[in-house]
Parts: C-alpha cells; structure tokens; sequence
C-alpha cells in the first residue's frame, strides 16, 4: 500500500492523461422546477460509468512490477468495468471480485471487458477478505474502488472537465455518493465549490460519518435500496479526512425518490440511468439540496438491467 | 410561399445562430462489430430531437409582419415541439396539426411548449388539408417539416458541428429521413460526405423517389412502422432535388432492426432514442450501410412513450 495522498496537482496531471483517451463526457443544460443548472453525463462514458476515470489513472502509474503481477478490484460493476477496461487497454491482467448478485449487465460487461470474475455472497462473506484471499492465491495489485489516492484523483477529473466546460468552477456539485471517491476527487478539483455528497437512505455512510466526525458503518439490518453502486459498508479514513471540513451535510434518497429521477432523465433527458447514478438527480428534482445555474449535478452511470428500467419507467404512467 | 432555395451560405449562417443559443449535441464514439465511428446523439437536445435547429432558423427568419400573423405546422411530434419551442423563445404565436395518434409524449410536450395543438385523423384526413384550414380561418405561416429552405439550411447545422468536432469533414453521414430535410441540409453542409437516407420499411419514400427519379408517394396499403415521426406520404420536389444525384442510394429498416438498434443504445450508449430516432443506427447494425472510423450515424430523437420504450427493451432480454 501507498501513504501518498491525492493532491491538486495529481488531479490536473489525471485530466490531462484522461483527456488523452477519452473526449470531454457531455455537460448538458436542465431545467428542474423552472429554474436552469447543469448535469454531467458520466453515463455517456465507455464504460457507461464515470468509474473509467479513477482506474484509468491508477492503473496508468503502477510500477513495471506491479503491471507485471497485474490487478485486483472489489466491485459492485462500475469500478469493475472502469479496471477491466484500463487494463484490457494498458495489456495487463485484471481480476474482479464482485457480488453475485450485482446486475446481470454489468457482470456481462466485465467479463466482456476480458477481467476474470470472482463472485461473493454479499449478505455472507466480506468482499475485503475475498480480495486479500484472490491476492495471496495469485498476487495481484489490489485497486481500492474509492481509498485509494489514484483513484481519487482520477475521479477528480471529471471536476477539472467541468470546470473548462462552464469556463469557471460550478458554484456547487451534487454528486452520488458510494465510498467517497467521487466526492473526495470533485473536492480537491475544484475548490471553489460546495460539495453534497448524496446517498441512498440507510446506506448514507459518507454523510453519517460527516456527522459523527467518525467512521460509522452501515446497520447489520440497512434497508434495502436499489442503488447497487453506492452500498459500501463504510467510508475509509482517507476519503473520510479528504472530505470533512470541506463536503456540505450529506443528503439521502429514498428508491421512490431515485426512480422517479431515472424517469425524469429518460423523459426530459432521453439518458439511461442507473439507480446510483441518479442519486444527485433525485435529491435536487426532491428539494434536498440547493441549487443555481452555475451549479453541476452528478449523472455517474447508466447500467441498468432492461427488466427493472422497463419497470421503472412504466411505473411513472 | 417563398422562392428561395437553400445555399451552403444559409447553411453556415444557421449554424452561427444555432450555436447562439443551443450548445452543440455531443458527438460520442461508438463501436459496432469491432469497428469504430461516431454517433451524433441530438436526442440531447432540449426538445430531444434535431428539428430544433430547423424551426429555430425558419423563425428567425420571419418577417415582422408573418411574426405578427403567428406560425402553424404540422408534425407527428418532433417538428411540432421545434417550432412550438422556438415560437415561445421569440414570442409569438405556434398552432401545430398533429395526427391524434401521435405519442402521448409528443403532444403532452407540444402542449406544455405553449402551442395550440390541432388534431386530425392520419387515417382519414389530408394533414395539410388541415393546416391549410387552419390558415385560411385563424392566418398564420405555414412552417413546413422538410420542404422549406430555411428549414434545411437549418438541419444542416448539425452538418456544420460535425465538421467542427471531427476536425473534418465526415466520410459517410447515415442519415434517419422522413421528408429529407435533414439529409438535404447535411448534403448541403457536408459536400465532401456521403449521405445515406435511411427509412422504414414500406415508407422509404425518398429512397424510392431517388430510385425512380421523380416522386413516388407511399401506398395506400403501406405496413405499418413503428418510425411515428418517419412517415410522410411522400417526400417533396425542393428535398428530392437536393437529394438527386447527391445522395447514395435509400435504405429501409424493418420494425425489428429498428428495436434492435434503440436495445443497443440503452445498453450500449444509455441513450434513449424514440424508433425514428434509431433508423440510421439499424441499418448500421444490420450491416445495411457501409461505414468507417470518419462516418457518422445520426442520432435524431428520443421522444417514446415509457410504455413501448419499456416493452422494447424488456423484450431483448
């Protein structure tokens, strides 16, 4: 493990090395209640995530010798596909340990992506343990979803794009929020700007650890939520430190508040959203979180089984 | 009626003033069967179609007294929702004939636009009988969907973007066509490209026009077609004689190939595209159009009702 931490400096060198890859993902004009803001379409990225960002600049700096041993990640899907994809494309070797109940497409994808997939019993068995078990069978350079200094600013990126699309830094960024990663990364790109990290109800762990000063894990009895992507069981001191004194209070969704912003995305925005990936979006479309025309809202991905969207979507009528 | 004909002058023209107030719609790679090239998603655009651009240029261009009279149009949706759009931006008065049975969606965003919605019969009535009732009882401009110059000069902006974000001119630009006002507008704006018309099944009207060299008008027992927004009864002879000898030869899509197509841009792109919208990306996957690494695929609407865009993608799985 490293004891670097993400820097300023490290997230404008990620942007320019993510810019060499990949276009500018799309900064599109909303209207939410009358009143006009922005949305960042990172479901418009590759891999339909804004996932590629962080594990495009981690696996872009590993050493000759860790190339060489190649990488692990834990992954609900997005960080899945974001190192199957960097991976396939530096010509290394990638292995993901995913829960066995993550979406079907987002499965698919990996494997497509060329990783090889270990699954877990997410109710049963402890995706770190399984990861260390992958490392010390195979070796491997285990790629942390959102810890990892990298990986932050990488995701951090997306905050310098935003940043040269409006031709200043937003006023605010309302961003889905699982570990942190994304929130942490935005912090540090742009500093000018207040930060709201958005979590599903009972799995708003960044914002209760906000609160506390201290990290605080999910209920053994969490409800349910159908935000797949945003369901760690804790933060991480790092992305814990990185955030506090610098987010907003954190803010929780509700599903029916996440469903209804995938149907206002597919309706006003014609975008296909997950239901993490429409965590921001609903807490604005909810009144949860204030907002201006200078202000960014987060749609960080679109991977979504055919069969809950077209659920979702008919449910609306 | 007007007796101009529209030049690559207006087409440059409407471009500066489309960029005016719409950002450009995000060019995005896509890959199709291991090969490389580009989608043009003006699905993004704030009405969700391209004809935003068309009726934006032919309302700027009233005179004041025709401003004063008010415009009429009619369209299945897409047309309806530019000029509506465009008519509440500049102030003045839209009334839109609309077949009944349009999409739900279309007339509700039509509606909520300001405009005064007509309705009539596809089956039974003469749309621009209609329309020319309309005028002659209440006056107003006609704004015809695709056979008005400065509509086209307008739909070709999108042409003039596309060479802006490519650095170039494309190879091959597939083109969605119902009247062929964008085709002809991207002729027009793109002369070093080739243009491919792409149209349902039964209703290629101007693939078999170009075939034939004169107008030839659907029959009256053509099939049915998912394509709402791609099935005028003929083209007209202002777009057949852009089209003539400029064009490459039509391409007809069937009701599969199209839903094959908006299945491959939820899952692929996390865009929703309404069938029209996804004509010239099925006849890319169905092979039916050649295409290379500088050929681009229009991605024109993404207005559908949730229920059929629902049942479509649910039926993939």
């Amino acid at each position: 493990m490293t004891e670097r931490i993400p820097t300023r400096e490290g997230v404008l060198a990620a942007a320019d090395s993510v810019a060499g890859i990949l276009p500018p993902s799309p900064l599109l004009p909303v209207e939410i209640g009358g009143r006009n803001c922005w949305v960042k379409a990172e479901n418009l990225q590759p891999i339909g995530a804004f996932k590629i960002r962080g594990a495009w600049w981690r696996l872009s700096n590993l050493t000759e010798s860790e190339r060489a041993q190649g990488v692990v990640a834990v992954s609900s899907g997005n960080h899945a596909q974001g190192v199957a994809w960097a991976a396939r494309r530096l010509g290394f070797k990638a292995t993901i340990v995913m829960p066995a109940d993550a979406p079907q497409v987002k499965l698919e994808a990996t494997r497509e992506l060329g990783a090889e997939i270990v699954t877990y019993d997410r109710a049963n068995e402890d995706r770190d343990d399984v990861a260390a078990n992958v490392i010390a069978e195979h070796g491997g350079v285990l790629v942390h979803a959102f810890a990892d200094p990298w990986v932050i600013e990488g995701q951090g990126s997306a905050g310098v794009e935003i940043t040269q699309q409006l031709g200043r830094q937003p006023s605010r960024i309302i961003a889905c929020c699982g570990g942190g990663g994304l929130s942490a990364g935005l912090a540090i790109a742009c500093p000018e700007a207040k930060i709201h990290p958005v979590e599903p109800f009972g799995w708003d762990m960044v914002g209760q650890s906000l609160a506390a000063g201290e990290l605080v894990r999910a209920a053994a009895d969490a409800p349910r939520t159908i935000c797949d992507a945003l369901q760690p069981t804790a933060t991480k001191p790092l992305n814990l430190a990185l955030l506090s004194g610098r987010a907003e209070p954190g803010v929780a969704v509700t599903d029916e508040e996440v469903r209804a912003a995938q149907r206002f995305a597919f309706a006003k925005l014609h975008l296909v959203l997950e239901p993490g990936g429409a965590a921001a979006l609903a807490a604005a479309l909810a009144g949860k979180v204030p907002f201006d025309e200078s202000s960014v809202i987060m749609l960080t991905g679109g991977n979504t089984d055919p069969s809950s969207f077209a659920a979702t979507i008919a449910e609306g009528e």
